[in-house]
C-alpha cells in the first residue's frame, strides 16, 4: 500500500469544498464550511483492509505460533525510542500509521502464544475475537434497547444460562461489567443495600460500623471494594484458611462473634471458588450454613473458579453455589472469552439489583418509549456507557457447545495434574502443593542449591531465583510464567494452562 | 465459504489424537489426551477472513452508508425469535456462525450511520477501530509493564498530552478507566481520600457526615457515585442552575455554608463542562475561586465538554480548567475514539492516585522486578484487569494530528450553529435555547397544535410528540434522535451532531 491511497478525508478537507460536487450552494459557519461530509468511510477501504491483513498476519497467526517469541523485552526507555510516541499537530500517512500498527503488535506481550502461562487468562479463541471486532465496529453500547436491541437480548440470554449453570432454576438477575474487581464491588454495594437499604440515600456516616467478611487468599479486589465503597479497609474482617488455602469456616464464625461483640454490624460473607495463587476452592457449603444462621449476604468470587462449573467432572469444587445470594464469573480466563467479559449474577427475583443501582436519568430511561421498557437494563449499572461483553461469550458458545467448553476445562484441570507429576518427578523442581485447580505452584531450585540444608537462609536464596529465571526468560521470550512469595512462602512460579493451542 | 471449511478444532478432538502427528507417546490424564494443541490458529483463518469481510461489508461500509437504514425495528419478543438465542449443549458450523454474525449486525442499530444523533457519541473513526481490533486479537491487560509494555507507554503518552492540553505544565497523574461514571466515580474517592486519607481503612462511619456540590444539570453519575461510594445521595447537595443550564456560584456559595452550619465537612466541588442535556458549561473560573476559599476539591466533568479544548475558538467555554484538581474527559465522544475511551487526568504530582488505590498485591506488583516497577500502573486503579483504551486514541490523534481533530471540533460547533439556525427558520420548529456546545435542544410542533393558545395544555400535548415522532422514524429506520423532558419543560429533542460522515 502506498501514500496514494490515503484516506478521502484527506482529499476533502472542509476548507476546499467542491461546489460541482455539493448539491446545495455552499454553507459557511464560523469559517466552517459544512457542504457535505469530511470523511468517507469508502475512502478508509484500503487502510482497513491492509490493516486487517496485519492484524490476521502478526496479531493473530504470528502472536499464536508457538516457533514464535512470546515477548520481545525491551526496557520501558528503550521502548519510548522506538515506538515513538508524541503527539503533535500533524497527522500522518496511512503508510506510517500501519508502521505503527505492524510496531505495537511486535513489541507487545502476546497473551496469545502457547508459551504465556502468566495470568489466569490465555490462548487465541477465534470465535470471540470475531464477536469483539464486531463489537469495536458497531460501538453499541448497553443504556437502553433502543440503541442495542441485539446486545441486550444476548446479555440476558447469556446470564440465563450461566444462572442455570449455577442452579439457579428460575428467574434471578445479573448484568457483565468492566472486570472482576468491579463485581465484586457490585457484590458489597448489593448485599449492604440489602442489609440497609438507607444507606443509598444517607451513606454511611448514617449507620454502625459495617463489617464483611473473606478469607486471606481472596482476591485483593475485595479490600480496593472497601476502600472505595467507604466501607474501609480495616472493617473487612481477615478469615485464616487452611494449609490448601481454603477458608476454615470454624473461624469465620469466631470473627462474626467478635465482630458483634465489638458492636459493628456483620452484613457479608465473601467465598472465594479458585484463589488468584493457589487455585484453592472455599467450602461453599458450610460457609452458606453460617451465612444462613447469621443471616449475611453470601457472595462467591468464582471470577477464576467458576469455569469449574462447566464440568460434570470438577463442578463439585463448587458444591453449594446455588446458595449463594451472588456469584461473578469471568468467562475470559478458563473459558477464553475476549478480555473483558465479567459476569455478576444475582439469585434475587424482586429487582434488587435495579433498585439498588437505579437513578433514573429522564434523558435516557424515559418512561413514555414505544416499547417495554424493562429491557432497558442500563439503569442497573454504576456505568453510563457499558460495552457488550456478553456477547463475546455468547458466539464462542453458539459455536462450541457446552460441550467442547466441558473439555476445555477438563483439559485444563488434567493438564495441570499432568505439569504437577512432571514437576515431582524433575530434579531441581518442588512442588508446593497439589492442585486442586489450574494453578501448579512450584519452585526452581537451581543446582548450586540443590544439596544445601533446609534453612532460613537457604529459602532466603531460593526467593532470588525465581525473579532471576523470569528476567532471563523473558528477554530470550521464551516463556512467561507469572511468580510471588505468598505468606511466608519463597518466590514461586504459579503456571497456568488454559489454552487449547498449548502442547 | 462452505462447512467443510470448518476449524481444525473440530477436526482433531482431544478424544482421538493421531499417534502419528504426535511426537511423544499419548499421554492420558484423568480420561483426557494431553498430546498436541487442540486448537489451532492456522486452521481458523479462514473463519476469520470470512468474518473479517463480513465486518467489513456490513459494519463498517454498510452501516455507514447513508443510503441504508439507521436501525432495523423490531421489538423484543420478534428479535429474540430471530436470533435463535438459547445456548446449548451441541456447537454449530462456521457457516452457521458467520451467519450469526451477519444477523447481529443486521439487527444492531448503526451508531456510526450518518443518521444517528442519540448520544453524545457517533461516527465511524477508521484509525481507532483498526486500534480496537489490534487490542482485542493481542488481549492485553494494563496491570504491568511486563505484560503491556507498549499500552503502558502509549496510555502514558497520551495522559500527557491531554494533561498538556487542560493546562498543567507538568508533572500529573491520570488513568484510563470503563467509562466516564467511572471517572467521575475515582473523583469522588480522591477528593474524599484527599480530605481524609483516613476513609481508606477505617470507612466512613469513622468519620463526619461528608458533603460534595454539583449542580442539578449534572450527569446522573454523580448521584450514583455517592451511593456507590457509601457518601449517600443526599449528601450531593444540588446547586440550583441558571436559565442556560449554568451553576450559579452564588448558590454554590451558600450552600456551602449551609452544609457548614449543618455540621456537615464540604470536601468537593463537581463542575460539568458540557451537561448532558443542554451542553451547558459551569463557569469554572468562579467556581475554582470558591473551591480555593473553601479549600475544596474542583472536579471537573469534561466528559462531553473536554472535546472544546483541542479548538483554539472554543475552548474559552472551560476557561480556568487548570485549576481543577481532576478532570473527566471522554475522547470516545465529539473525538469519535471507540467505545470506551475515558481518562481521568489528576493535577497532583505527590502520586495521590497510587496512594489512594493501591493494595499491594504481591502476586501482581512485585517489588523485585529487573525493571523500573513505576511503569506497572495497574495498582492505581479500582479494576484489576484493565483495557488500554488510550491506545485507541493515539493511534488515530497520530494519523490526524492535533490541527484535524480541532478542525472535527470546530465543524461539529458549527454544524450545531446552522441546526439552530434551520430549526429557528422552520414552521412547526421551536428551538429551547441557542446551543452553547453541540446540543440542539427543539420542539416539533404538528399542524394540528400550531395555532393553539400557549397553555398547560398545549404543552401537555407536545410531551407527546416526540414519543410518538421517535417511534416513527425508528420504524421507517430513517433516523435517531435523543429526546428527554427536563425540568418543567415538557419532551424535546435533543440533536447531536458530530460525525464528520455526516452530510
Amino acid at each position: 500500500m502506498d501514500s496514494d491511497t490515503e484516506m478521502h478525508r484527506k482529499e476533502s478537507s472542509s476548507e476546499n469544498p467542491d461546489p460541482v460536487k455539493a448539491k446545495c450552494p455552499p454553507v459557511l459557519v464560523d469559517d466552517v464550511y459544512l457542504n457535505g461530509p469530511t470523511l468517507d468511510v469508502n475512502g478508509a477501504e484500503d487502510f482497513i483492509r491492509e490493516s486487517m491483513r496485519i492484524i490476521t498476519e502478526d496479531a493473530v497467526k504470528k502472536a499464536t505460533d508457538v516457533r514464535e517469541k512470546v515477548c520481545e523485552w525491551h526496557s520501558p526507555e528503550d521502548l519510548k525510542e522506538l515506538l515513538d510516541l508524541q503527539l503533535t499537530d500533524e497527522g500522518e500517512s496511512d503508510t506510517r500509521i500501519l508502521e505503527r500498527c505492524r510496531d505495537a503488535i511486535r513489541y507487545s506481550v502476546k497473551t496469545t502464544h502457547p508459551r504465556f502461562f502468566n495470568q489466569l487468562y490465555a490462548g487465541m479463541e477465534p470465535y470471540s475475537m470475531v464477536a469483539s471486532f464486531i463489537i469495536e465496529a458497531l460501538k453499541p453500547s448497553l443504556y437502553t434497547y433502543e440503541v442495542s436491541p441485539v446486545f441486550t437480548l444476548v446479555e440476558d440470554a447469556v446470564l440465563r444460562k450461566m444462572r442455570e449453570v449455577i442452579g439457579w432454576k428460575e428467574g434471578g438477575d445479573g448484568i457483565f461489567n468492566a472486570g472482576g474487581s468491579l463485581s465484586n464491588m457490585y457484590a458489597v454495594n448489593l448485599a449492604r443495600y440489602h442489609h440497609c437499604p438507607d444507606v443509598k440515600e444517607l451513606g454511611l456516616s448514617a449507620v454502625p460500623r459495617l463489617v464483611l467478611f473473606t478469607s486471606q487468599e481472596c482476591h485483593y479486589s475485595i479490600s480496593k471494594a472497601a476502600a472505595f465503597l467507604g466501607i474501609g479497609t480495616k472493617n473487612v474482617y481477615v478469615v485464616p484458611s487452611d494449609n490448601r488455602g481454603k477458608m476454615i469456616p470454624t473461624a469465620l464464625e469466631e470473627l462474626i462473634q467478635t465482630a458483634k461483640s465489638e458492636g459493628a454490624v456483620p452484613f457479608m460473607v465473601n467465598a472465594t471458588a479458585g484463589t488468584t495463587v493457589l487455585g484453592a476452592f472455599d467450602p461453599i457449603e458450610e460457609i452458606a450454613d453460617i451465612c444462613e444462621k447469621h443471616n449475611l449476604w453470601l457472595h462467591v468470587d468464582a471470577c477464576w473458579g467458576g469455569a469449574a462449573l462447566m464440568s460434570a467432572k470438577h463442578k463439585h469444587l463448587l458444591k453449594g453455589v446455588h446458595r449463594a445470594n451472588s456469584v461473578a464469573w469471568n468467562p475470559h480466563k478458563m473459558l477464553m472469552a475476549c478480555l473483558q467479559c465479567c459476569a455478576f449474577l444475582v439469585r434475587d427475583k424482586t429487582g434488587l439489583l435495579q433498585r439498588c443501582y437505579s437513578a433514573r436519568a429522564s434523558y435516557l430511561f424515559q418512561q413514555d418509549k414505544f416499547y417495554d421498557v424493562s429491557y432497558d437494563t442500563g439503569d442497573k449499572s454504576v456505568q453510563c456507557s457499558r460495552k457488550p461483553d456478553a456477547f463475546k461469550f455468547w458466539l464462542m458458545w453458539k459455536a462450541l457447545g457446552s460441550k467442547e467448553l466441558e473439555q476445555r476445562v477438563d483439559r485444563a484441570f488434567a493438564m495441570a495434574k499432568y505439569l504437577a507429576q512432571e514437576v515431582k518427578k524433575r530434579e531441581g523442581f518442588r512442588l508446593l502443593m497439589e492442585p486442586e485447580y489450574a494453578n501448579v505452584c512450584f519452585w526452581y531450585i537451581p543446582p548450586s542449591l540443590r544439596d544445601l540444608p533446609d534453612s532460613t537462609e537457604l529459602w532466603e536464596k531460593i526467593h532470588k531465583v525465581a525473579p532471576v529465571v523470569k528476567e532471563r526468560m523473558m528477554k530470550k521470550g521464551s516463556m512467561m510464567v507469572g511468580y510471588q512469595p505468598h505468606g511466608d512462602k519463597a518466590n514461586f512460579f504459579r503456571m497456568i494452562i488454559i489454552s487449547p493451542q498449548m502442547n
